[in-house]
């Protein structure tokens, strides 16, 4: 059950500016309720409630507020209040943050920071975008071998404060390079005087800074880890990828995804926040590229106007045959895109993946035809020629829809791009073009036109 | 960096049948991918290096398996073997094996295991397809408010074997409520003769055995916890759920979002795994509701036979046009399924997004349009009125496509329907009816026909 929180008498003590009786309620809340809380207060009620919250979640709650709240509150503090939120923060959340603010916020805020953090975030804002430095943390649990378990214990008991996660211990040498790993569980369940060079791990199975963060992802999913080692190219360790950033990670990547395949550039922010401008650039192109190819398709049935001139009942046919096409097509192509992305379907399953489409596609097809047959010779009672050119266009149409579909996005991998290109709109152009062609030839074949 | 196994080195083992050799190096795998490495194997190989397993992998090793692998070792072994997995497997992964295996396997299985473990399982295999029950573990850390900090240590560190996450600990009563919740993390924080009493948070935020487990996921995602206890009617604690069965649902979620949105019935095999059969199945339904209403678009077409008879021109365009609108369509109603997927759109923003959409449309639907009356003016040279008439239909064409796509998912959740039925497919059929009519119209008033 999620607990509900008093918004309403949270407001009368702000109202009343009853300042100490606000913080002792906020102190009953969870962090991330009291940034959904800020969110809806006017911009000058939320540097008041910032300002009462105990010192110690302040910079939880800063970290879960968007980015133009967070500016809000940035502007109003003062160097000494900005510099004791970005102390407080873990570097990747700061990092977050600054990416998002405008030049001379981020100015005055690294101002503000310590040396060795201001260090820390410029390193952490070099590595690329979706790289898995962008979204790594630099605070981790760092053991020695030589040290024994009673010795951890104490050790995590006295620095763990600043560790975003405790739940995996790295052992690192005197040059920082990675050398074994062991989970908490297995320190606390070990004998007192245990050595953590015989307790520890060492095929550790770790992450490169500049790799892509989905890799990343794949492989802690794979392995049901809660943290991922983040190591340089020396080896030598710079930080953890924890399961929170993950599932953030593996959100974006779906919601990406879905931009991809209903033919839009994939935006970072979310919709409602989006303004309409950015929202039309991000849809104008793909639109424009496939209403030229619709064009193309135009042009393609162009060349039977004589048909259909001859036979306008033909033409009313057009919109079954296109949009089964494309939903037969999208059906194939979006299966394939996802078991990529999943990694449940490889490259060398290419064979296996076109058998498998031509089959469904020669069942799934028969029946649309029957259907489609016994339909128009109820509706047009004697044109069985009618009918039958209708049947087995859908029938072809199925057929090449499926198995184009299924196949291109593999095509589109092999050749280095993304199969989330080859998805409903794309395949639904080619599906046409393709239908339309099959549908003429075999009317002028059978039919008296 | 993934780790490289040494396949070959394992097979030649296998090949020179040296079963202690192959333990050795077996141990110094991962479970993760030994369980891929079986997979590989043919079937009586597989028993052969799996009765090889150290038993302390065993069981890790067979929760990673595939449903047919496990069913292949579960036949082969002998009761007292079967009985040995059952009892060191958690129970979720003894219950989603037991979900997948023939009833008489399944028999066999719960005979095997002891009667407590039995009566567990039997309780998670009642909870309905999809609710948090259905994926939570029984096996958590349990502490009393009356222990100290160092009782409390202790304690974990004699029981925490069997528990999957120990990272998060549940303060329960006499009577099994849950009354609190804290970190280890805190409690290793914490200075020995601290009471737990003193250190839990009593506000836990928990999810209901019955509750739906996409509710639950979002709720761990909200807060970024990694386990979250599951309480049942009266308040009592009986599993919680761990992050690495959220990241699997999170997965499953997307990809069957992504097939309902592709109009397909959503699938709980993997594409590859799922025969042809039941391919067709789960696709035929849509196909047959679509292209039904796709006849419906033609009956509409029909009444201006008289228009296109005189003007054949007309028909070019047609695809074209119903293209352009339901990719225009298909983008709107994307972003918003996903949207409101993720939480971030409610229904109390109609307004916003019907509003948000109308701008964007007229915006793209401008630009569209002209550059498609420029191409009609180059390529038809003084057919002014047809070029008017398409760039004019395709205007009004993206307006309706991005309006109706946007509203009519969140219109979808008002009537208690799932958002992303309102997908591409379904969106594409509505627009193409209302475009077709309002070309016509246009044509009918502009053109001498």
């Amino acid at each position: 059950m999620e607990k509900m929180m008093n918004v309403q008498a949270l407001l009368e003590l702000l109202e009343r500016r009853d300042l100490h009786a606000l913080r002792a309620a906020l102190l009953e809340e969870n962090e991330v309720d009291i940034a959904e809380f800020l969110e809806e207060l006017p911009q000058d009620k939320i540097v008041v409630v910032f300002r009462a919250l105990p010192k110690e979640m302040a910079a939880e709650v800063f970290s879960n507020l968007e980015a133009d709240t967070q500016q809000v509150i940035i502007q109003s503090a003062t160097d000494q209040e900005v510099s004791a939120i970005v102390e407080e923060l873990y570097v990747d959340d700061a990092v977050d943050m600054l990416e998002e603010l405008p030049a001379n916020v981020v100015k005055r805020v690294l101002k503000a920071a310590r040396p060795d953090t201001r260090k820390l975030i410029n390193q952490f804002l070099n590595y690329p975008d979706n790289s898995v430095g962008s979204i790594m943390t630099a605070e981790f649990t760092d053991l020695k071998q030589s040290m024994t378990v009673s010795q951890a214990i104490a050790h995590i008991r006295r620095t763990g404060e600043n560790s975003e996660s405790v739940y995996t211990c790295y052992v690192t040498d005197a040059g920082r390079r990675l050398e074994g790993v062991l989970t908490i569980k297995e320190l606390l369940l070990a004998q007192d005087e245990q050595l953590i060079a015989d307790l520890m791990e060492t095929d550790v199975i770790t992450a490169e800074t500049t790799e892509d963060q989905e890799e990343a992802v794949a492989r802690m999913m794979k392995y049901d880890f809660i943290s991922l080692p983040v190591v340089d190219k020396e080896g030598r360790l710079v930080g953890i990828v924890t399961v929170d950033d993950v599932m953030d990670v593996m959100e974006e990547e779906a919601t990406e995804d879905f931009e991809k395949m209903a033919a839009m550039a994939p935006s970072e922010k979310p919709y409602l926040k989006t303004s309409v401008l950015s929202l039309a650039k991000h849809r104008i192109l793909w639109l424009l590229v496939l209403m030229i190819s619709g064009m193309i398709t135009g042009g393609i049935l162009g060349q039977y106007e004589a048909a259909f001139a001859a036979m306008p009942l033909l033409v009313t046919f057009i919109p079954m045959l296109t949009d089964t096409g494309g939903n037969a097509g999208s059906q194939s192509s979006t299966l394939v895109i996802r078991g990529m992305a999943v990694g449940e379907i490889q490259l060398k399953d290419f064979a296996k993946v076109f058998w498998k489409e031509l089959r469904v596609s020669m069942l799934v097809g028969v029946v649309l035809s029957a259907v489609n047959f016994v339909r128009l010779i109820i509706t047009y009672p004697g044109n069985y020629m009618v009918a039958l050119t209708v049947a087995l266009a859908l029938f072809v149409t199925v057929m090449l829809a499926k198995t184009v579909g299924g196949v291109l996005p593999m095509a589109a991998k092999l050749c280095h791009a993304d199969p989330a290109i080859m998805a409903a709109p794309l395949i639904t152009t080619i599906v046409d073009a393709i239908s339309l062609v099959v549908y003429f030839r075999i009317a002028c074949t059978l039919l008296p036109i």
